[in-house]
């Protein structure tokens, strides 16, 4: 991909995209946590062929019709993402700083083997909703430590 | 400016910004009505920084918040919009058409001499309208063209 590209695509990210994070509780994972990073792009229906651009350019992700006439195209697996991240952050303004501890978020995932790991990253997950000016967020790291130091797999 | 930054300010416009031209009725003018082109970029009141880093770019137009939360990013003059339209054409991929279009609306708009030259470039806009899909449009080139010929501007 040019250059040229890979700045259209954090432009349009910059523009009308969406890097987020959700800590949902869900006792059928080790932790009792599920960690649900994605990044996703908008338009109105009629606008649809805008993300079908990006779609074609990156060839990956999935473009989702939405009930209320918005029309999503979404990354979700940690693949398509990197792949996104690692083309567009040296091109991004805006998001530039969600899109990098995004990243590292998504690197540390990877290798998470205790549930201290898993505590420690819900810190860094913290970090990114407090860039990402998320106010509504119900579940944050004192949660899950709350949950962890219960459950008997994190000492207080 | 660098071709990144041209493809980053295109990608964000094909995201989240709007080139529109209002047709309005208003008798001061020499043809009945006013022909109010700008390009204007959107964003939510915690996002102002992101149409900030636009305007640094290019150093032209003027940031404007509504009453309902959103901000605008407004180009309103031709000079601003020509030097912004000339940059990004090459890297627009969703908006491209409607952009040369709109250029074209621009240049034209300059050399209006006759209420025929007039009435041409309404037709003009109509083109353009319909490529932004405008449905609510209630001025277009019939309205101006029984205007011009009840004030006897013009043949039918």
């Amino acid at each position: 991909m040019r250059a040229t590209e890979k700045a259209y695509i954090a432009g349009f990210l910059d523009g009308d995209g969406s890097i987020h994070i959700r800590l949902k509780p869900n006792k059928s994972y080790r932790f009792g946590f599920q960690i649900a990073p994605s990044i996703v792009f908008y338009q109105s229906v009629k606008e649809i062929n805008a993300l079908r651009c990006i779609r074609d350019l990156l060839k990956c992700g999935y473009i989702r019709k939405r009930k209320d006439g918005i029309v999503e195209y979404i990354l979700g697996d940690s693949k398509s993402m990197l792949y996104l991240l690692d083309i567009i952050i040296p091109y991004l303004r805006f998001k530039k700083r969600q899109a990098m501890l995004f990243r590292e978020v998504l690197n540390r995932k990877k290798s998470i083997k205790s549930a201290s790991d898993f505590y420690h990253l819900c810190k860094k997950i913290d970090q990114f909703q407090d860039l990402n000016y998320s106010k509504k967020r119900k579940n944050n790291s004192q949660m899950v430590k709350r949950y962890l130091v219960k459950e008997d797999l994190l000492t207080p």
